[in-house]
């Protein structure tokens, strides 16, 4: 059975709290939503915002392999004529195949909240969508707040679907605007609908009970063909049904059609796509395409998947383009640090119990290597008996000081020796990290000017035995990115400023090191990245 | 209908990659969630480490308002006597009232990762339960991959829990351990479970494939009593089920009864003070407790919202403890903080305008008060005329250093002027920040020797946009105590000492203050330390 994939991403996704996108990024997302093979994609609302007709402009001139761009707005006003209603008007300039029309099927909103009747609210609907229908246009109609009208008045609600369906429109879309709905309602409500309507259904939920997926898979076995949503939940309050999750679900595990499966290999590649252009920090635990959405940890399940890969795994990671990773803690045995070391492209035959037993002495002081490949890596390239450091810390020194009024200031001398040479370098910063980080690297691009091209793009900190204030242990994480590639690497100390610089110098090895044996770097998220 | 709710955020929630608690964070979390109303409490495996086992030493001599303590292992070793299995020896010695014990239902599991026989696991079910129920516990049996063992073989995945029922266990718990299955399938088979068993069942599931929450209630649905998940649905991978949606999905929209209605209207509260804990961001977008739940940005929805408050919001926000927001910094107004400061004992009759402006500056760069009662306080009494500050801060200076291989040293100076008289302190410590309160102890305790008895209890940073790495803005969460009583100070900057350091100074200003006027400190959770 197809089901018909509408993205709503660039409109209702865009209504998220700290979501804002600029045109090109919309226009880049619609790029990557449109090779990933999604159906309908939904570029903005165009009478309400110069910036969505500015998309809709440039979306005409585009190609789309795929998909069909949908625009979005509202069924005329009341006591209007449609012809004139500059909405509408928008829409039509929009000049998109396909038209998604809003209107209202819950009473109260009707007469409380638009304030006009009932009757006109019916001639509202059926006005606009015959307009769009002599212009040629593809309608869908999205029935905003159904299953909350269909309860207050199922007479009603049914009398406005019929008025958008009787005046031509394509799909009927039942809307969870509040997202309240539990799956049970949504299945009785559309398997009634479907007795009563022709016209075919689609569904879009909202998350505000976290059942904004199920409701959508609900309302799918109901009866529905077309599922709006977003990538990654983005949307407003608690987000919209996130596509992300409801793709898988359907084509996995229940049969659905979708998307091919090598299109369906590039979801995690989607969602980080997304989430990167969104610059919202991807959720490392999202189903299906999360970091440690196959991680595993535990030594008993660590060796129970060695042992049969489904034993702890719901599909395999690969159909969603996602991978298993083993979790490096101090669970792990020999085993792991192999296993892992292979997954970064490093040799370690031998050197599997001297480095394990480094992992294990580390972990018991704080350090955490699960979220530190980088340092992991360094730690088992630093076993090799040939290893050589391409830069040897003397000394580092960080002053930070308030006086006579004057705004805190930091500084950081650093003494560092590169092969004979010694290099004495100092800085300031906005804090004590960041002037020792300017100071190191004031000592190592002369030699290593490769580093201009590294730049600390996120530093966590995270205080381990908290109960002793300020004299507890503290764990940096830094991460680090050079183009594509990203590595983190991890400190602890009680002192912060040592755990950070741990951190600090690791950041700056790794590349040079990696460099130097002419390995690509480590990349974060290398199966995605390659496919 | 009574939902029994059983929590093992300190368990199964620990799982997830980023979270690791120490023991006091443990006995706190299980502090406020017996506060809330919970009625298991999971502490741990205690035969799987040694801080579990402290967990459950110091678990049995506290009092528990609501909640029963549970401890959590597997069922015996294969071919071994129950009696001399060290794991359940030491669920025995965790001396709790309730014993969960977990074994395996799918075949796959018992032939292929235990290799084990199917009749040599039964009978490793029924002698772990049939021993703990001579013990006297009751007894919770989870059916680890209970509905895919299930789908595999369902006659040996009923023969499983027979032999844990037969043997006295009080719940048989159904576990979706992969978190794959969809919510058709779990109401299936917890129905078909119900025909055959007559023990009271429970659920247990994760969310895999984002259907964690709609799988539970499907099998309340189908007929369980008891759902087992974590607060904000923590957990291995993409998480458990979340205790947080699912209770008030349960309460306010089946006609459930979980807790009271006023336990019900801390369960925002419950999932941000966890959260905190915890010392991981909250999820802004989270159904119902999220600080976007009900937040209204787009005008329509506003003035919708201003004309009919249930048009767009699926319940009453203060039914969870959460509340409405209108999104565009309406921060509230000077009735909230004449409310607030009312609430902390502090008159600010006339301050209200000056205050509200203080706050609305300082959050716009990053402060945060609604976990910093101790330094609102302050802000409310420094607005006073009148206001004397018990010392006045001159200079400050920390130095760190690491110097040709000795170890790094971290040291400040502090210098202040109490009254006419001026001191000038040096002090060393495990780092800048402890350097910098031992120099303040210093120069404070000759007249304030009182300070002596209060001491830091808890030190936490957050690196708010982290994507700025080492130049980041780092906002410092410090609580501090003297006897029963507790404040917590925040400080806020671009460099993380002076973050600290305006945290430290409230910290210790707070209390002379407090003891000048005669009022007793303020208690940062009174209910809690009360009970």
């Amino acid at each position: 059975m197809q089901i018909f994939l509408y993205d709503t991403t660039l409109r209702d996704g865009t209504q998220r709290e700290g979501l804002s996108l600029s045109l090109a990024d919309k226009l880049k997302i619609a790029r990557e939503l449109d090779r990933f093979g999604m159906h309908y994609i939904e570029g903005g609302w165009p009478g309400s915002n110069p910036k969505d007709a500015a998309f809709f402009a440039e979306a005409a001139k585009m190609e789309w392999k795929h998909a069909k761009i949908a625009a979005f707005g509202s069924t005329r006003r009341a006591n209007s004529k449609p012809e004139t209603d500059a909405n509408l008007k928008a829409l039509l300039d929009a000049n998109t195949p396909v038209v998604t029309l809003v209107g209202k099927s819950w009473t109260l909103h009707v007469t409380e909240v638009l304030e006009t009747t009932l009757e006109e609210n019916l001639a509202m609907i059926r006005d606009s969508v015959a307009l769009m229908k002599a212009h040629g246009k593809e309608v869908i109609y999205d029935a905003e707040h159904f299953f909350d009208g269909y309860r207050a008045d199922n007479d009603y609600a049914l009398a406005t679907i019929k008025a958008a369906a009787e005046a031509g429109a394509d799909w009927i879309v039942l809307c969870d605007t509040n997202g309240g709905s539990l799956p049970d309602w949504i299945s009785a409500v559309v398997q009634r609908v479907k007795g009563k309507i022709n016209t075919q259904l689609g569904i879009h939920t909202h998350n505000d009970s976290e059942l904004a997926v199920a409701n959508s898979l609900a309302a799918i076995v109901g009866g529905c063909r077309q599922v709006q949503g977003t990538i990654n939940g983005y949307g407003e309050r608690c987000g919209n049904a996130n596509l992300i999750s409801i793709i898988p679900n359907l084509q996995l595990k229940m049969g659905m059609f979708c998307v091919l499966p090598d299109q369906l290999q590039r979801l995690t590649e989607l969602s980080r796509t997304v989430s990167e252009i969104a610059n919202l920090n991807p959720d490392e635990h999202a189903a299906y395409v999360g970091n440690s959405a196959f991680a595993h940890k535990g030594g008993i399940h660590v060796a129970a998947v060695a042992k049969v890969e489904h034993s702890y795994q719901h599909i395999e990671p690969v159909q969603v383009g996602n991978r298993k990773r083993v979790v490096i803690s101090e669970l792990s045995g020999r085993g792991n640090i192999k296993m892992r070391a292979e997954e970064l492209g490093v040799e370690s035959t031998g050197l599997e119990r001297g480095v394990l037993e480094r992992v294990k002495l580390l972990e018991s002081k704080g350090f955490q290597f699960e979220a530190a490949e980088g340092s992991f890596e360094l730690l088992v390239r630093r076993a090799a008996a040939d290893y050589e450091a391409p830069f040897k810390l003397l000394d580092v020194v960080t002053i930070v000081e308030q006086r006579r009024g004057v705004e805190m200031q930091a500084e950081a001398t650093v003494k560092l020796q590169i092969g004979d040479e010694i290099y004495h370098t100092a800085a300031s910063g906005n804090g004590p990290v960041n002037a020792l980080d300017q100071a190191m690297r004031k000592a190592l691009l002369s030699r290593y000017p490769e580093l201009a091209e590294v730049h600390l793009v996120d530093y966590k900190v995270r205080i381990l035995d908290s109960e002793s204030a300020t004299g507890a242990t503290t764990r940096v994480l830094i991460e680090a990115a050079m183009g594509d590639e990203r590595w983190t690497t991890v400190g602890c100390s009680e002192n912060i400023i040592e755990a950070s610089w741990q951190a600090l110098v690791d950041s700056l090895e790794l590349p040079l090191v990696r460099a130097r044996s002419n390995q690509p770097m480590l990349l974060k998220h290398a199966a995605t990245v390659a496919a």
